[in-house]
């Protein structure tokens, strides 16, 4: 696999290039503009996500030999645009919210700044990357939100793409999560990751006894046993008796867990253990998570529902040309239209800190700003180059974990309804 | 980006390693099974997807020294444990479904043969590349029949997590797509590759007319314009008086599709361009496809629909162990209860070749074969190597082709229901 990101992109994004660098329009000065029309399935917020590897594609976005070479052969593109892209190195500028940061429709996400040519080449990965990465941080945020403080581990790998699992895991963890299961993220991006064992390994076997005490004996009686491979109550009076009343937790995979999770936690007590923390697992989504709180669960595993955006896999931006050589531009067919011109966003905010609207003006038309108001975009590349002191994970972490506090009380319900704040227009 | 994939792991396949090796239990053989309980959604059939690149994800499951650094660094196992990664090689047999093979719940997809320690590692690396494959690979197949033998472009790169997109354009081709947007697809696995421009292209321009222009001069008279960026029916004269009555397709991607196609056939043969194909895209997915099966469209451009599975975006397959040193072994504490032993499939047909079910039986009791039966699953390793002449992509795609002709006539609706054919579980 190549650590180029160039052709990870689609192939009219070339042939576009192709024509205007021919026709000499390919230099014209261009705004481009991430944003969506909507939030999916009536969800009251959306939390900005990929932002920091939309940065490290744009880096990586070069034409090796290898990539002209199969350009070539294909002949995607002519001569003279080979020879362009020999030399690429997006040379402009990237402003955006930053990750972890909530937006709401219209929000300007993304505005990359630079000739048609330097822009227009990176729709499609900052694309893939926004479109992915949002639409995971908004299920995880909900779901941290309604685990309410309590433990949660992403551990939903093994049901999406394999590189798609390794971005659920950071994403996950930019939202709260405690830890992922999955070790390439703990890799690359320096995530807890953690684990234990699986039915698998108690049916391996001769008896659920020697599973346990092979696992304890590996891991410490600190560790957590899975105890419903066959029968969840013979299991927790089996784990307590081979790791004694120190045992870490147990974990309930399968059933109804609100109620077996309240039969275990009493099981546990009676036995001595109540320190044994009960986590559960098993197709668990936000809304489960909530029905969950009056539970005496200490800790949620969370795969499918996370992975696949529970319910919204992709968060629906697009990358928009809003100005051309100083010119506002938009589509104007449809009802999906778009309004021209570069622009920025203002959060409006009372003296409490909540948020009370999301301003979108033109970049040069700035309203006066309040007390407590804030600009949302930051600067992230400027001619090309990455600048000084962009936020860290753990940072954007803890952006987001404030900024959820930031919204009205309504924002934060699980229920289908409106955004949590409107988008007001400005000029244009 | 390492093109190891032995880190593309859920954490807890390594401490169940550890913890084996430490008891010995690790050597014992076994047999995984990878099935799956239902078909999502009311879906009549599923399509065996990423077969292709699960075989090549085993061969290069291997643990260099970054992998190893990385799990010592963090203590995710013991010594002996990395000293047995590093000479890991899976050395076991793997049988299972063509690529481009229909399935049903219960169909013994994979089987994967070898000593615990060697195959429970492989767990999720394999249940990534099937679940997200599998889901692309149904939903793709149910456009394609929607299409009725019309030409269907995957354009959904943008959607999906940036590597997702190249791995959903190689099943997209799989399932009977002309092409795809993707150039990394084009690149990996020798996809045909397309693309002429979007509105961001004329929006550059100063006039539509000279976009137009410019694009011709570039890709010829065959290109395919996209006239719907200002006034589609002044877009599409436009478009003939700038090409010529040869222009090979015109593409309008909002708006009502179905009265717009029709539209600008009439306006296209008014102009005399009758062979000018008209090109619709914008938000389409099977039901949409099925629905412009009266209009006179010539081809279809699929993107958010293909890639996040139509609604499913995840196949929901499991890898079980069902078989320790030749004794079946199942979970037993829930309704997710699974069936102990090694399974293999026959899909009893009719004379007629028409599907009539699917038996899972004991590996070890075959019943008879009827003489329109077949077995299903083929080798796919043998002592660690993959078997020689395994099917090619193009034999693959043309596998599901004939595979769906097969299918009892209810089986290709797109309303939900049961599966097209039932599975019949025989012994165990």
């Amino acid at each position: 696999m190549s650590s180029s990101t160039a052709l990870l992109t689609d192939h009219y994004e070339l042939t576009m290039l192709a024509s205007a660098l021919r026709d000499g329009t390919a230099h014209r000065e261009c705004v481009f503009e991430v944003f969506t029309r909507r939030l999916p399935n009536g969800r009251r917020y959306g939390v900005a996500g990929g932002i920091g590897r939309v940065l490290d594609a744009v880096e990586n976005f070069r034409f090796g030999e290898a990539e002209l070479a199969q350009l070539a052969e294909h002949e995607v593109v002519d001569e003279r645009t080979l020879d362009w892209l020999r030399d690429y190195r997006f040379s402009g500028q990237i402003d955006g919210y930053p990750e972890g940061e909530l937006y709401f429709p219209g929000s300007p996400l993304l505005t990359v700044r630079g000739t048609f040519a330097e822009a227009v080449v990176l729709e499609t990965v900052i694309l893939s990357i926004l479109n992915h990465d949002s639409a995971i941080a908004a299920a995880a945020a909900r779901m941290v939100s309604a685990a309410n403080g309590r433990r949660i581990i992403e551990m939903g790998s093994r049901r999406t793409h394999e590189e798609s699992a390794v971005s659920a895991a950071r994403i996950a963890y930019l939202a709260g999560f405690t830890a992922t299961s999955n070790l390439e993220a703990g890799r690359r991006y320096g995530i807890p990751t953690t684990g234990t064992a699986a039915h698998a390994f108690t049916l391996l076997h001769d008896s659920e006894a020697s599973a346990f005490e092979s696992q304890i004996a590996a891991l410490g009686t600190g560790t957590t046993l899975l105890v419903d491979t066959y029968d969840i109550s013979r299991g927790i009076d089996l784990a307590v008796r081979t790791a004694g009343t120190g045992l870490g937790a147990v974990r309930i995979d399968s059933g109804d867990v609100g109620v077996l999770a309240r039969q275990a936690r009493e099981q546990l007590d009676s036995l001595g253990a109540t320190g044994t923390r009960v986590v559960v697992s098993g197709d668990l989504d936000e809304y489960a998570i909530a029905s969950l709180r009056a539970e005496p669960v200490d800790g949620y595993g969370v795969g499918t529902s996370l992975v696949t955006g529970s319910g919204a896999p992709t968060a629906e931006m697009v990358y928009k040309l809003v100005e051309v050589e100083g010119r506002p531009v938009a589509k104007r067919s449809s009802h999906k239209e778009s309004r021209g011109g570069r622009k920025a966003a203002i959060r409006r905010c009372k003296e409490t800190g909540t948020a009370v609207e999301e301003v979108v003006h033109g970049a040069d038309a700035e309203p006066s700003l309040g007390p407590h108001d804030r600009h949302v975009q930051i600067p992230m590349i400027r001619d090309g180059k990455l600048v000084d002191d962009l936020p860290t994970l753990e940072q954007d972490r803890e952006r987001l974990r404030r900024a959820l506090v930031t919204l009205p009380w309504e924002g934060l319900k699980l229920s289908n309804g409106e955004p949590a704040i409107p988008t007001v227009f400005l000029g244009s």
